[in-house]
């Protein structure tokens, strides 16, 4: 099953969901307008507010508050998606110039401010408060959890413990806060509104643990990026730590030496070798697959529909994708 | 009178806030500790922590939650300098390398986020939800501020009423913010908590047009950065947006010639000629007056106390200083 068809169930709702999402941002500043259509226009795969909306079509159904908690999480979604590009000097995003690139650094991280500030706004003025207070957790988990994976980078002792504490705040953390926000909009049932952040937070740490494989894995025409590529920033993720804890102390060692060193094409073909050997891919697969049935298994007491079974197929989705 | 006298009132209570700024950063993430402690040590002057302390006792009292309101703006406020060294490429920051220097931009962005989620965290999980809808909105008006001088610069058109818009967003809106939440931590007046906003806000406007002026007036000595630069970057405040309503057309249409070529230091210096000759100081000068006026008379029913005078005395400071 593909993306689209995943989220097929709320495709309608998506379309209710950019209209929000441009009026959140309306200015009386042209170039904040500018700005703003432009980056309306080359808009991404909404995959965020597609998580929202159907968490609450699972729950009970979609109301006027998960419109505005898809809007603010998209528009803090945007807000960092603007500021990392000023930051890695990226020249094109989704394949249209960025922002940084037409406009400049200034305006963009300006313009970065600006959504977020309008984002916090969205929620204070509707009393929103519960949707703002699970994503500030998030946009700080986020954070918490890079910085985490650059000091291991430094350190490279990052063993499985701190592994998941890194996936987990680094990625599961927005989407657990998507699910949290969908159910919260469509229910007052706390057991519910946990059970989806819990769905969240585990399909989260499975799509990392596969990101993390293919980047053993994929070859550079299917992942549509360098295999190898954590490797060379010297991040350490499951497959090659649960290599490293099977693997005899010299060959260890080895790999290390290489990693430190900085690793050259010829290096990553031996540490592909080196973790396959040692059964990292096999481990981290298995471990995945623990994930997705812990997040399927959350969904069990909802009541049968098409977006709960969405829900299912995309924890599958995750686990099973080759890029 | 200096402005350490100024805040003389609540040099005590400057420490406290101290505690709690250092406190709201607490992580167990190394490496954000070591960023932490390092931007600690070579705080800033804590203006707007000390204009909320001031806000507060001026009103009544300072409260527990008066500590939270700085704290807030003071994240926030550090979250952006964090962001702007960043976008300058910034080397050193109060005399000692950026963290950026240091620890290179994704550090430094992140470490913005994070400081940033912290304040927002602060205050929803202490309900100060009126803090920080007033933050939001600052943080709104700044960005979009900013974005407007960018717009008007390229267009080289800015007109009185658009400089007062630009101002009072990019540089008011946060003092208002800060008096508004001392005065909030204080008191439940709304009149006395729109007061104290007001204040901020005619403090901040005088604050920015005798910045202005220095542009034109200061020498390098005393400002601390060249005379002109305003110019070089093509933003048409007061002093000159008066003298070409002064001027006859064919003089101004020159100065607008060497504005859009690109000032070098010899233009400079005729255009301080310029705008000397069309009364632009003169009249600047004069409205700065009248916004200190304004803002000392917002503090008029205000109980006699040795905050309310500090807040008298800056606003006296704000206009009179040469740098």
């Amino acid at each position: 099953m593909k993306l689209d068809a995943i989220i097929a169930p709320v495709q309608e709702e998506l379309k209710s969901f950019e209209t929000h999402f441009r009026r959140s941002l309306r200015s009386d500043v042209g170039l904040v307008d500018a700005v703003v259509r432009y980056m309306v226009k080359r808009k991404g795969k909404r995959i965020r507010p597609a998580l929202v909306l159907l968490s609450a079509a699972a729950c009970g159904g979609i109301h006027e508050t998960t419109y505005r908690g898809a809007a603010l999480v998209e528009l803090l979604h945007t807000a960092t998606l603007i500021h990392d590009d000023v930051v890695d000097d990226a020249g094109t995003r989704r394949g249209w110039p960025s922002i940084n690139a037409i406009w400049k650094n200034k305006v963009s991280v300006l313009l970065g401010d600006y959504v977020l500030a309008r984002g916090l706004l969205l929620s204070l003025e509707n009393e929103d408060i519960a949707f703002l207070h699970s994503t500030s957790i998030a946009v700080k988990r986020m954070s918490e959890g890079e910085l985490l994976q650059i000091q291991k980078s430094r350190q490279m002792n990052t063993d499985e413990k701190t592994y998941f504490r890194i996936i987990g705040d680094k990625t599961a953390s927005l989407l657990a806060t998507c699910c949290e926000i969908g159910a919260r909009s469509a229910t007052e049932d706390t057991e519910t509104i946990e059970r989806l952040r819990a769905y969240g937070e585990a399909l989260g740490i499975a799509f990392q643990i596969r990101d993390d494989i293919l980047d053993f894995l994929g070859t550079e025409a299917t992942i549509g990026k360098p295999v190898g590529g954590d490797l060379k920033e010297k991040k350490l993720t499951l497959p090659l730590i649960h290599a490293f804890q099977n693997a005899p102390s010299s060959e260890r060692k080895r790999v290390l030496r290489a990693l430190k060193s900085g690793v050259r094409r010829k290096d990553i073909k031996e540490i592909v070798a080196f973790v396959q050997k040692y059964s990292g891919i096999i481990y981290a697969e298995k471990v995945a697959n623990e994930y997705r049935d812990r997040a399927i298994e959350t969904l069990r007491d909802l009541p049968d529909s098409e977006a709960r079974h969405s829900l299912t197929v995309l924890a599958d989705f995750v686990v099973a994708r080759k890029k």
